[in-house]
């Protein structure tokens, strides 16, 4: 069904693994549309826990397929296609960030240019110690995209963004965990396996819960204190009247635990 | 005067303790009256110079009394709680956030759920190396709330945020200090002393310049600079023509200084 | 030309040295009009690729020049006075942040009040392991200023940032560093020569990008997503269509690389 990715579904985890490895997984638009289209369907689908994107073979993601743009046009045929590949790649990430299921970037192998945004717009992520970073952008030409500018500084902080992007530093792994970019590195001979198992944990919790988190730290990065608690009100009130609060209330009431929420990694 | 809570002043530290260890001092409706009521007092009282807050006995907070949630008039009962409930837990958290006093949190042991948005609310915060930090929302069903969702993004970014939230993950004090969510932690046969020590020096220091520092940095996170600007000298031109200011002026002129600041965190 | 600042181009780097060591380079109303203007000839020059700002002998600036306040003429005196400098040094600090230059902050010694206040205003900061860093503002009773209430917490987050406020801590160069507010620390011997070199590095980067990246972080904290990327991509527009980008492209494509644009920070 799809070219250019991978699609899977295994213990609620929609995994989405770029597979273009010949260009080291840069994106063509067939594989952002693709990629938009699995995310779609992870949604509607409610067997799906959490969302696992990672990449095949040895890179994660090299940003974007700079091969497929036309050269023969032009200056406005360039200009055309980034206007196009625009629409794509700004839902795909849009999608990341507002789809209600956990996301986790799994990356397995350098991520540059919008194979760094993938990452940071993810709700988490872990990587191989082969793993680096880099924004890349300025090395071709171009202006940082993928939307680094509403997620680099939320992660890493002001200053550490200016230098990552102004120096285009290259991450290690080691560097990416400091820095706060990944939560955990796994060494490269355990990592496909190890990063499975924080996403089908993160699958088997409570969704809509998990859901809720999600929206509201975005939101809440713009918000006054008093337009956060209204917010969350709202969301514990709808959490409450759920068929799932019931159980775990009377569990805990009782000493015991309905299930465990506690995602191990490691 | 209260019940659920102690409250005391002492070296211009308004010290509230949540007095409920029966339950780990997890916060009753009436432990959040009664907290709302002391800040508001505190804020009232001249010679209230700081707010401390902490935990009788072994626990700092467990969160919220789950155990007085009515569970005899179905979903509609439990839904009317919460509605109560959190117009009562907003405004302690409002006013802790707003109140022009620095507010210590002093982390005597657990502080899970609401007591962690306790904890994140506070202006600096203190723990005893006991002390642990959780969400446990997901545990029993709730979606997160007690202004987490302002606080927990502004203290460690959003990745660490993601991870805390979504793995239910348990910090240790040491956990707690590097992640930055503590400024200090302190050996816990020490703890209420050199905590109580903090608050004091904090009280002792200049509360309207302090004031003015909180509530800039609140703001200040949701404005472009040149909006920052315009309300700090407003603060800036208040403070100067406030009598504190010239002798403190002339003293350093004269190379001299009238006071020291300086609050030692050992 | 200038007498309380210094001003040279050389290596497309506009280096502004505060030049009033007698007084720990502690701003006057004269200087901070100096250091506008310079900002302002270096956004004009077209050779010039970034900013640094530094300052002569020991220290790197002590904040604001005390001494010049009218003392004389009442509260009034003293309150007309900050109002006037309170108009240069916002617009100082505002073009710092605007300026489509990478600005590195160079702090060869103490940067206290004011001289923080600039460095966290820039894009950048390399330090001498002899420079040390605080808020100052309380041990001379005025409110917090500078736009400290726009920079620190973007830095260092909220918590940090409350703590250097509200403790009036001094912060060493391996402190600073670990807290984020420098990216790099030099042994004092080096560090003219070293802070010069990251400076020119940065301005044989390429400026229109830069510009960009810069631009879109400081306003890309205050936006979510979806704004973001529509941002992103009128400077990937403007990026592609710009001579700069088809022979960085070709090279790319061909497997070369038209120039390296990564500054090492050592």
């Amino acid at each position: 069904m799809y070219e250019a990715i991978a699609y899977r579904v295994l213990e609620g985890v929609a995994e989405i693994t770029i597979n273009l490895p010949r260009y080291r997984n840069a994106l063509s638009v067939q594989a952002m549309k693709e990629s938009l289209d699995a995310l779609n369907r992870a949604e509607d689908d409610s067997g799906v826990g959490a969302v696992m994107i990672t990449g095949a073979e040895d890179a994660f993601c090299a940003g974007f397929y700079l091969r497929e743009i036309p050269l023969d046009n032009g200056i406005e045929g360039i200009r055309d296609h980034f206007r196009v590949a625009a629409l794509w790649w700004h839902q795909l990430l849009h999608k990341i960030v507002r789809i209600p299921l956990p996301v986790l970037a799994a990356v397995n192998g350098v991520a540059a240019g919008g194979g760094l945004g993938l990452t940071l717009a993810s709700d988490m992520a872990v990587c191989s110690d082969r793993a680096r970073f880099l924004c890349a952008w300025h090395s071709i030409g171009i202006g940082n995209d993928t939307a680094t500018s509403y997620s680099l500084t939320r992660i890493v902080g002001m200053r550490k963004a200016m230098e990552m992007m102004l120096t285009n530093k290259t991450l290690s792994a080691s560097e990416a965990l400091d820095w706060g970019i990944v939560n955990r590195v796994y060494p490269d001979a355990e990592f496909r396996q190890r990063a499975f198992r924080v996403a089908a944990e993160l699958a088997a919790g409570p969704t809509h819960l998990q859901a809720m988190a999600k929206s509201r730290f975005h939101a809440g990065w713009l918000q006054p204190i008093e337009e956060c608690t209204e917010f969350e009100i709202q969301n514990v009130l709808a959490s409450v009247v759920d068929p799932h609060f019931r159980p775990r209330l009377e569990a805990f009431l009782q000493g015991t635990k309905a299930d465990s929420v506690q995602v191990d990694l490691g």
